[in-house]
């Protein structure tokens, strides 16, 4: 069998043209998506290496390691790839104070989208994170 | 105190240069991440007017209405943005079998990084999802 993007072992991250690849985070524990950011290659290695979470800043254009000042710095738990490569996937425990988020909350998704009758209209809610359901042992 | 995109209640999504927004899908049951994708204003749009998750597939270049063929539609239960604005999270409900990948496995994610010594020469391994350890109720 052809080995593909999708079947290989080898971890080919790919970068966008700008030399980017997208990282969720997510809370190892409850499974919430913490945050989404963009790593360079230079941070994708540096998070590989050190088991903390980090990224680049495209705002301050340089490498950021997320949590550095606050002390919530993101350990990486689990890192994962999808089947084209193209995204990364970082179950985290966030240390410090727990939180994730620069408004402070745990999570940068602290709102959801109201079911709007016009989607042109729809409006947030501050809301707490979904629940997932089903434990899994 | 003045309304900013962290703590306005109106949705005001952040469309990139090529007009895409970011979009991350998780199992509304597990909190697994089972893919991600672009949207664009019409696919976000279609989303919320129909609770069913569309895309933008930049490799087709048209609205991409995700298991449309498949019959694995992502029947939105819970839409979410994040402090800025620039992304969106889906918690869904996969229909049909269940199969959000198209290479047909349950999320996009099926394999992990597995700890290196070196992070030029990281390997794959196709393993189980994350567990959440603590269900929320």
């Amino acid at each position: 069998m052809t080995e593909t993007i999708e079947t290989t072992r080898s971890f080919k991250p790919k970068f966008s043209p700008e030399g980017l690849i997208p990282a969720i985070v997510t809370d190892q524990r409850s499974g919430d998506v913490l945050m989404f950011a963009y790593m360079n290659e230079t941070a994708l290695n540096e998070t590989i290496a050190t088991g903390i979470a980090h990224f680049w800043s495209r705002s301050r254009g340089k490498l950021w390691k997320k949590g550095e000042e606050s002390g919530n710095l993101l350990k990486v738990i689990e890192l994962r790839t999808d089947c084209d490569q193209d995204v990364v996937w970082i179950a985290a425990e966030v240390q410090g104070d727990g939180v994730a988020c620069h408004t402070g909350e745990r999570s940068c998704f602290y709102r959801r989208v109201v079911e709007p009758a016009d989607a042109k209209n729809a409006v947030l809610e501050f809301a707490p994170l979904p629940a997932p359901k089903v434990p899994k042992v």
